[in-house]
């Protein structure tokens, strides 16, 4: 997909062409010096890129990091490179933090690998080091409706990482935590407030509720870039409710009788009291998280 | 689709041409009528029947309810035509009892209306007739993944009956609960134990334990004919695994890469202690249920 304006980059995230919170933020930050390249405003350039999705807070850090360079190219390049190279060498370290974290046999939700990041992954990063540590049996991957990120791309990346893996509808992780085959969830985020509320992908708020009932861990990876102190709680995250058309179809299928609506919420809130430990690349923290998360982001 | 032998039939069953517990023991007599028709041996078309799926009880207890009229090939049809009528009958009672529980807003899984059952519906029965006392606001129906029964059959049927219904993915539920959108879950049953555990399609015990987490009452309707006395508890009910192939896919689309395996387990079992309350053609049932169940069943 080539990319030859903002208008062109804000589309593609907005149409999840680029989808995954660290992924979006990069994506923008090259967006703009695509933009200064063609000698575009670079005010509505950043407007524009801002506004392509709402909740993953990633974008508005990236596109922060670049504004004192808009008068330079040479100077936003630079930016956006060593931005890129901070992302990643972050999901490295958040690996090294939280892979002691998982053992046996670990489930997960949507894709928060190399596909979504700065290219080694936030949760997905901290599956595939604890698995290179010995440390993992099987990883149950939800397939995740409606669109499938974690079928399509999640059961890629663990395919090419040689991680054992096993995909399922995403109804289906009640009953094996019931069975006793599951013995953490771990997820990453899109967004998450001063009090360690998060937002993430429609179907973790129930994983987490889900792993509470059942007495398992639930673990949120995330780069500090993905903390907002401005937002309180997640009562205050913008929740993104997208176009009902991608619930109604299956790939190119239309499953639905026309005349009975559908409902997409993108994502939804978890609230950090049923979180066990947050995994970012300054280290583990435990609850309460509020003071914790100020220390790292503030 | 047109069936022309026992084993025409079971096939279809197996396939999933008919499905539901009510409709799978109805097609059932049919092919048992079918069978004797054509001068089939009687046993072996009853075995090959009664292995078509591992878990409704319905299928069972509508063969045994044949079994005294294999020497007589009109005794046989009207004892299937007394059947059919019995199923839809109690489905109808069933309703008027189950009305009064529910008000608001619904959630539903799955598919328990007419395309099930007897013609009237189980769970679907309910919310119809809760929805013509001017009860009832909403009915959430999860998709249902991986068959969509719910996206397919079940929001035609709310169409068809004018009771204004909307999809969602399976994996929204929790969040449409967390916001005070749902006043209650009413499912259907494949099987109850004689403790009042009970399988039903997969998904339906995440929301049973998602609706203890929020609060709200969680109803089981199914006819007595649904309920194994001989089976004690919800760990002895055979639970179906069927072919990944099923997840892999999304109608004619692969999703999945071929090197990623995928689980279909096709139930799920609700452990009494989750159910409110449990609707049958005899009544109302409150917990404990092991006795009232073994005096409507017994």
């Amino acid at each position: 997909v080539a990319l030859r304006s903002a208008a062109d980059v804000a589309e593609a995230i907005r149409a999840m062409v680029v989808r995954g919170a660290p992924a979006i933020g990069l994506s923008a930050a090259w967006g703009m010096v695509v933009a200064a390249r063609h000698g575009e405003d670079l005010a509505a350039a950043d407007f524009l890129l801002r506004q392509s999705r709402p909740t993953a807070v990633n974008l508005a850090h990236a596109l922060d990091a670049l504004q004192s360079c808009w008068g330079n190219p040479d100077a936003l390049l630079l930016a956006a490179e060593t931005l890129a190279r901070e992302v990643e060498r972050a999901e490295v370290v958040m690996a090294a933090h939280g892979a002691s974290l998982l053992r046996g046999r670990v489930l997960t939700h949507c894709n928060t690998g190399p596909l979504a990041t700065g290219g080694y992954g936030t949760a997905l990063g901290v599956i595939v080091e604890a698995h290179r540590r010995g440390r993992l049996q099987q990883v149950w991957v939800g397939e995740t409706r409606p669109y499938l990120q974690g079928a399509r791309l999640t059961a890629w990346e663990l395919a090419q990482a040689k991680v054992p893996a096993t995909v399922i509808t995403d109804s289906t992780a009640a009953t094996l935590m019931a069975q006793g085959r599951v013995d953490a969830v771990i997820v990453g985020a899109d967004r998450m407030a001063a009090n360690g509320d998060f937002a993430n992908k429609i179907g973790t708020y129930g994983l987490a509720v889900l792993a509470r009932h059942h007495g398992l861990p639930c673990y949120v990876a995330l780069p500090t870039s993905t903390i907002d102190l401005l937002t309180p709680d997640g009562a205050a995250i913008p929740i993104e409710e997208r176009d009902p058309e991608e619930v109604r179809c299956l790939g190119p299928c239309r499953v639905l009788p026309d005349s009975v609506p559908a409902l997409h919420l993108a994502f939804d809130v978890t609230p950090a009291a049923l979180v066990t430990a947050i995994v970012t690349e300054r280290g583990v923290l435990r609850p309460p998280f509020g003071e914790a998360l100020r220390r790292i982001a503030g």
